[in-house]
């Protein structure tokens, strides 16, 4: 077979397939904290297993990048390891807590919520957590928005919910603003959940406590449905969007072999990134074309993707098709770029697209084929967590506490090389994280679906 | 609160509100058979609970009804008990039987296809069965589809999976040539996986059978994921798809709850019957609109969806909507209505069209809103079946067997008053099934959601 | 093959194979009420379709049946038909409803408890209905029970949780404490959730009410995993069991097959009746034996179960079989019957003791094969409700709801022939339900699992 | 409050809580090989991302071990990269793989059949892959067992259920009968599912496959459902057997707060390692006591078990413990330790042991309290993977192909700091992983149960 075939179409410069992400070269890993932690744990009643701030995790995984950084002289790059400290900032008897859940909703938000308030209350006996409705909206007086008192009876049972219970919207708010809510409502520590833009806010946030002279801990954990934050391995949710995504894929794949010359099309979300898409097509392995943001493709041609479709259909009678929803965006965007009102560029849907070019594609040929076009939407990210979630959402929230009562701040609870890590926000806002063409991830959903480059040139 | 008023809108004679389908005066309730039964029955050797066709199951549960009717000397209409019989017509040594599947996907027609197989192998050890590819196309020598060998072996874990294994398709095929090609197989029962569409090719068949001196079986069983096939209380696959409308009617809620002024929008399927939306409504009790096809509503005006939808985000601060596919088509149908090949009038598309509406409404008034659409489509009928269907499918595929075995024909297994019973195609053709306005069903769906009439007149 | 069969012991007189439940001739369906229901239904605000107390569903569908005793002389049985009536008896303004929950858990209490309270909320404007905590306990002052405020909110997300919010307990308490209770928290509808025991005491709530001259709706909704309670069709929570038992049924299968003569036992809840055994064998259709209590079966013996497993294993190399905890009990209880608090039997455990006897004969006739020994006990129960179930209780709290508000007392709500209906409590309690080895369903068993009758005699 | 603290009970020396296993100081990291790769890989067809066996992952994460092992002067340790190879050792088209699957069942091992055949069919082109029946007993022409070509139909759909098509057994088999049989039969590869007694078995094949001159690769999988592989940083089906476990969990926690002092117990797997008991915990956080054979507990004093349960039952009014099998055994092993077949012990059953003590505790003390115990035994196990131990068994398939077609052997395919590497079986078998107490892992349990040592001393 003589298809277009999958080639690196650059040379690259010291690669390395071990690094998922494509790491930059220099990373900041220090995490600004507010002071000298000076009071014993009460979780010291209990157990005596404290981490040390000098407890640090290896970045980078290659043995060879390490030899490379350690013959240039450098030390190799690692982060704090999260973890309870022996000696804590805040004093339990004083210190308030605030939770607030920005941007879309993602699978395990309540789980989150839940075992920041469990460990607030149960480990640090810290009597007061509330919580922020509606996101940074929640702060502003112009909203009106009342506080939510947050005990560990009103969120035991949240984890069994989809969504927030706390309500979450978009956009900025004025920092000032926020910063003055902090004090009036005495908040010591805010937990922010939240994606890249909440983290920036968060940044802020942190400075102007700085430059007022206060001491508040600003800890955000992670949470974006498109696996896209840099810095973390692996978002909260996303496991539960990836079996959301099979889910649908399963329902493609029936009714592609369902009927004569069936294509089954499943469009996920993923705006930038392809990452629930190449996910659950690793993990089905009945998906013959991922089509990812990251990954430009032909449609016309003799390595496009129709006629490499039409050669599917004629060899095996049935497709599986799964488009990330930012993937091909060159055929559905038209000149002049909208954008929402949080400034993201307003997609072009290429799952209707797709949809209807193939239609047109084969009725054109006479071809008799039938396209089952499926878009779950909303249904991958407002289900409840499942149980991997679930035990990832607990850990980050509990980790998020430990952070918080030690003093740390302008930094995001992270999991990295299958460790929980202290990132400082300013490196994790750096830039966003894609699917790395050059990584194995890539390459096993190149192997398991047999694709070829879907290009001409 | 001044709503419109969910009021009947014409006086209703002799009103039988515990007929939830609207049924017909008079019914055909005879079954057609190919002539005497006389060989014992080989389940004879396991156990004697045989069932007479003297056994019959009453059509109408009121006791008004039936006294109305016996005052007027009638008898009441009663349907043929299913079930095994003591003297079967076919000779298990010889008779081969085939499995077609026809039309759209359920869940649960695998489940139907194993039970049938079990039957016919373990009960009354036919020998050969048979199942034909993709439809009645599989009997039409011009497609070239080979038959497919259904062994216990072959069908032992279909039932994991969704879809049918057979494949299947839509639209009518020549009758001579099916009936050529039953002759040329050597088929003795023909167990058909269908819909409406399908029950009238059955009985052309059958006619065609008797017409050429046949002796060839043709048992239906009736398949709809819209559950709008007459004198069936409930298709299989019914509850599964309920089951899946409700996790996107949850997503949806959750969606809705999940930031300020929240709209979830659910279409899901059902072309000219509400069944699925208004079930899925009842179960999961928080929907305020349920939008089907047999109730009509206004858009505009004091009692219309949009103000009522205002007033509702005014009060609550979000909403749940569900809408059938088929509902409201007066707004986004144009005057030329296009059909497909099998002669369905083309929908226009409703969710995307109220979608765009809501969203424009509010815009228009400066009120902010998000509306979070969700269109399952084929998810709903593409997973496997749940536990409730795949007894339901197990019962109907065993039944199917004996009615076939004993030589009845041009009928179909029902299911009607929780009972197993023989329907004749013609009277299961003579309409389709629709929500009955009057019927507690819908009633209760009112009850939940609160809506009013959403008319003004 | 020459095995023991199953053939009806004895001969059967008037058998009506129609007739699941094995009804007694003569059953009272008379609904007592608390006097005239004069006040308009709040209802009627939004719609108009009201149900009449002549509405009345038949008891029997048998077409012979019924001509045997319209032919005697005597009027068909039938119930009262479930539903919202024009004119109700309470006063919404005053009136206040209490829930109360009692013996073991079921899947979809929760449900019931949300629909009774959004029904008198939404739809009669009732504004206080309290919740009584752990059973009939809740009501004697003695166990210092504070009661629970049921409002919509608290009651929007139970339906997710398994279990009862308001907890549960068994055992009779005193009646007059009971009624002395719902006098000061001036009770004037109680909804009992619970089973045979709590029906009992229901009616002699009713009783000792109507002897005070006080004016109290005492409706009951039916509660049994076990599906025993007569003159219901299906008990709430018993498709959801179903499909857990389905679980470890399908876990038993795979072990069964996964190892040479493997033997995969699995046991599930039903006491006196064998329902969820039977249903699940039906569903899954790779069960081998189905043992219940309704159907006694020898061990020993050229037809005893260990035989005829032996040679089932020497047929197909695995075997699965079911077994509810209440079957088989002549092998595993001692001459002297002891008894639980609440007066029940307890059981000797049929599961380990089927478990070692397996073990100790093939090991005896050095057979090698494995016992893979499945117990999901309160799995089966205590999970949430699935769709199926959810819409039942549903339809069951909203009609208990409709029937307290008129007036009606000392009765359950019951779906029987498909549909809601009024049933006297002292009906309900004049036996329990069992398994009838005459009807369709239990001869569906035996085709599926082609089990002989498993007795020498 | 004054309970036992959760004390470490010796100082540690060099302490690394950053590792999780307790990883021995020198671990054999070289991965045998066939001979020299030649071959281009049939998969620069398609792409050229191969991967080096220069790449390699370090093993340990420390950034202070790291310094201390570079200040000592030695390399640090670190494994082979997983992956595609440029060059290869068998000829694709000469080249005939096996697969065998032993020891107990755990959820994903079809996945792993199923990616194995996958990458063989379609990404090598290998023509043919048999699957041998039940363990290793199916090369030994003694039991007369049949292989199974296991083509891409065969195993398309096989990811959907639980178990092994293959079968499986347990226990050792001759080495040089099945190193005959694979001479026979032709295989090259060997791919073994199983777990540390078949490691044991692979690596002595591999010895005797070198001793005869042979050229043949033995890979093995790693599969235990008690994740205690030493080098493994979690092994396939963990997830989901976790995800069961927490089923069982919820319904325990359910039925605790369902009744008035109820105590929920689970018995999870974990003969000798108590992962699934922990994880489970962290993930639900609603379990007040886990109790695994790691950590020894007191049942009777003050600090003992029963003392504190009354406590808590006084405090909260109920309580749910989650225990390991192999937790507990001083309590319940007689002084004659018995041994199964394969030489592992008899676990007693501390299950049932806590369940009758807690009920002979309370009642001794007259404290009403009602014991809910479950024990979902073979459902952990017998379930189909879930989505993540799909993606996870597809890729650990996927590298296994990788490795033999690249001739290494004698290694298992291992997941290790996030990333897929080659292992020695000698490093694999070097010792069981069991739950480090000093990890944050078992930290994080402490933390959520709030539970304490349980001990006296």
């Amino acid at each position: 077979m003589d298809r277009g075939e999958y080639r690196l179409r650059r040379k690259i410069e010291n690669f390395d397939p071990i690094d998922d992400v494509g790491l930059d070269e220099e990373i900041e890993t220090r995490v600004p904290t507010l002071g000298a932690a000076k009071i014993i744990s009460p979780l010291s009643r209990n157990f005596s297993h404290f981490i040390s701030d000098d407890e640090r995790v290896l970045l980078r995984l290659s043995a060879s990048v390490l030899a490379q950084r350690l013959a240039s002289g450098k030390q190799p790059l690692s982060f704090e390891f999260a973890g309870p400290r022996e000696r804590i900032y805040f004093d339990p008897a004083k210190a308030r807590a605030a939770i607030v859940t920005c941007g879309g909703l993602c699978p395990g938000i309540n789980d989150v919520i839940r075992a920041i308030v469990m460990a607030l209350h149960y480990g640090y006996r810290i009597r007061s957590t509330i919580g922020i409705r509606f996101g940074l909206q929640g702060f502003i007086p112009g909203y009106g928005l009342p506080v939510m008192d947050l005990t560990p009876r009103v969120v035991e049972s949240i984890h069994e919910l989809g969504g927030t219970i706390l309500g979450s919207s978009r956009g900025p708010q004025d920092i000032d603003e926020i910063v003055d809510a902090m004090e009036r409502l005495d908040i010591s520590m805010l937990f922010l959940i939240g994606g890249d833009g909440t983290f920036k806010a968060g940044q802020k946030i942190a400075d102007e406590v700085r430059n007022r002279g206060l001491r508040k801990s600003i800890v955000a954990i992670p949470k974006t449905i498109d696996n896209d934050i840099y810095l973390v391995s692996k978002t909260f949710g996303f496991d539960t969007a990836v079996e959301m995504a099979c889910q649908a894929i399963r329902c493609a794949h029936t009714e592609a072999v369902g009927c004569p010359n069936g294509i089954g099309l499943v469009k996920v979300m993923g705006r930038h990134s392809g990452f629930i898409a190449a996910a659950a097509t690793n993990a089905l392995r009945e998906v013959n074309y991922c089509l990812i943001p990251e990954s430009d493709f032909d449609l016309e041609g003799e390595n496009g993707l129709l006629r490499d479709l039409e050669r599917r259909l004629a060899a095996r009678g049935h497709a599986v098709i799964v488009v990330a929803e930012g993937a091909g965006q060159r055929y559905v965007t038209g000149k002049r770029r909208e954008h929402d009102p949080s400034g993201n560029i307003k997609l072009g849907d290429i799952g209707l697209f797709l949809r209807d070019t193939f239609k047109g594609y084969f009725a054109g040929k006479n071809i008799t084929s039938f396209v089952r076009y499926i878009d779950p939407s909303y249904i991958i990210r407002s289900v409840p967590a499942n149980i991997d979630d679930s035990l990832y959402c607990a850990n980050l929230g509990q980790n998020a506490v430990h952070a918080a009562m030690a003093g740390k701040t302008a930094m995001m609870i992270s999991h990295w090389n299958d460790r929980y890590v202290h990132v400082p926000i300013v490196a994790a806002t750096k830039r966003s994280k894609k699917v790395n063409l050059n990584s194995r991830f890539w390459h096993s959903v190149l192997e398991c679906t047999g694709q070829s480059s879907l290009q001409n040139s």
